[in-house]
């Protein structure tokens, strides 16, 4: 496997660990993009790769949210990444893969960060440290990359309502409760058990896996859904009102260290 | 806001809070159905008006169940209130408006109450004191307000099957378990849940949380569905069996402040 | 009612105990599927009944998975007892049942056990003794009788791959916090509950329990997708690479009393 700027890999028998060191926030912008799309074809086009497990060097965050900065470079690396200028259809893509993707999350996962765990075909998240969120809204914006389409089918209107509307902070086991992640896992327990899952499931046949992939195809929203909330994201965020509402909040510490990225949450409410 | 008969209605900032007032069960008749009608009406004419809480001053009883003596007035009330003669509809009608609904329960939510529930867009119940119940079986009905579509696409057929075949009380834990209501909480923590959230939607921009909404009506119930069973409950209830069956629970205390209403699930086994 | 050789019935009201007894292990083959048909067909045209529950005689195995040693004689009992030779039709057969099923799981069910149990229409599992398992990917298989269709369904894509590409034993608290069962509950509470339960639905109106039944029905996966996935189980079976693996598996202790079975989940990974 080539290097990447933003990801660290390390292949053991048929899993490919993939962990995103871009620091501070492990933005979703053109590099962290293009290098994933890389990522995956080479790890797709390698037959001794089964299943990828995604995780993040830089403490705090798993991935904050997509870089508000660089959409317009974004949509180019999506391009190239996908075929489409759209982080839904990256996701979405990801989520079609022959390879199981397994998303371990110790950090913040929102915006973009949460959708591109739903792409992933399981997401483990620590009971201690892993915080979601899709704080859109407190802009003016809808998610994006697919959460419109991915929350209602795995927890129902209400509460994908809830998160959508709310743009809260949730931690992991309230995520569990909700669908939103397959499992809530203390720390004690959580890199083992995503180890020995992916051991495991590398170590089966792999014509069994990719059948089983491909008949639950049809639990994926469908790919025209998630396209129109991408242009419908990417049409608000040119929008004056939701250029002013972004300015005020990197005035208050967006895509910087610190107390605002932390509890974006609770920031939004302020 | 007009006064309502039925409902004691306070504004606070984007947030209208609609409290049912129509002791000693709050049944869903035609005044109620009534006020419900003109009082959403109003609050989408109102563009200072975002979001709905509704809950009740009745104690134990947050929506007791439609008024089966009332059933011809009701159905008037609802072609005023939403053009169709269907309790269906018009819930159908309150989850695709503008304004975003959540109930607060801190009673008993059966039959026609846990319809209205479900076709709020959140709900949030209190551990100590909510019931939800689906009781129609036990008098050889269906539901007909939309239950037998929500509860499946929310808590899986087996559960809905439990729930619908059963018809017996559920308290709130076991309702978030099933995922029939978004979260039950304490009352200790329930009212402050709901006015931080309400509050917290309503300070959001409109355009945003209205595109969000209106991106994941895919997640409800096709109208049509929910009017057939409208349609075969209005059948159901005119037949000579189901009228005897009623006047069965009449005789025992159906539609009377007391043990059969409080416990109804208890009331249809015995 | 007939006498079975592997069911063991008895009739109280209008509920059907139904007792699976093909010690040791209770093998989905052409015995068990044979009576299972015969017995629905009996208890369809006997209006008497109204209610079917399933449990097992077999210490620690309700259904422990199909007869790898008998697929073609199985395929023919399917086509007596269906018309199809699928065992993923002969459970969407149940599934749309004018009675009500109800499985009461004390033991494994595993593979065709597991996909029984997802056809009933309600599942009560023993906290304390209870295991579910989709081992089919630990041969290079895919579930042939539904699971792929119903379980994506019911607890969500990540979760249903969790499931069916780990291959791994969940108990029953995990299977409930999962939506694979009804509700898990302990030996204490268990057979009291279902048997209140199952008398109570036995006691309401037969006609009210149809329409809910089958006004729910589109909630069950479509046929013709849990024919694929069993035509090419079938498929994958007479493959040499599954039939090593299988023999390989036999030569362990598959299908024999013992450790293999009694923990297959562990079995496949090592």
């Amino acid at each position: 496997m080539n290097e990447f700027t933003t990801i660290k890999t390390r292949a053991d028998g048929g899993v490919l660990y993939a962990d995103f060191n871009a620091p501070p926030l492990n933005l979703m912008g053109p590099e962290l993009a293009g290098d994933l799309g890389k990522l995956l074809k080479e790890a797709e086009a390698d037959r001794s790769v089964q299943v990828v497990v995604f995780s993040s060097l830089v403490p705090d965050f798993f991935i904050a949210h997509v870089d508000m900065l660089q959409l317009p470079a974004l949509r180019d690396a999506l391009v190239e990444a996908c075929g489409e200028p759209s982080y839904a259809a990256f996701v979405a893509r990801m989520s079609r893969s022959r390879l199981v993707t397994i998303a371990l999350v110790e950090g913040r996962a929102r915006g973009a960060g949460s959708e591109f765990v739903l792409g992933c075909d399981m997401v483990f998240a620590s009971r201690e440290r892993a915080v979601f969120g899709q704080p859109e809204v407190g802009v003016g914006l809808i998610p994006g990359g697919g959460a419109a389409q991915h929350l209602p089918r795995l927890m129902g209107r209400g509460r994908a309502l809830e998160v959508m509307l709310g743009g809260d902070d949730f931690d992991a086991d309230l995520a569990e409760r909700y669908g939103w992640v397959t499992r809530s896992l203390s720390d004690a327990q959580l890199r083992g058990h995503v180890e020995e899952l992916a051991r495991r499931i590398a170590s089966f046949p792999a014509e069994g896996v990719h059948t089983i992939k491909s008949r639950i195809g049809s639990a994926l929203p469908p790919a025209g859904e998630m396209l129109i909330d991408s242009v419908l994201f990417a049409a608000g965020a040119r929008h004056p009102d939701a250029q002013a509402a972004v300015r005020a909040l990197f005035i208050r510490g967006l895509q910087q260290p610190g107390d605002t990225e932390l509890n974006l949450g609770a920031a939004l409410a302020s």
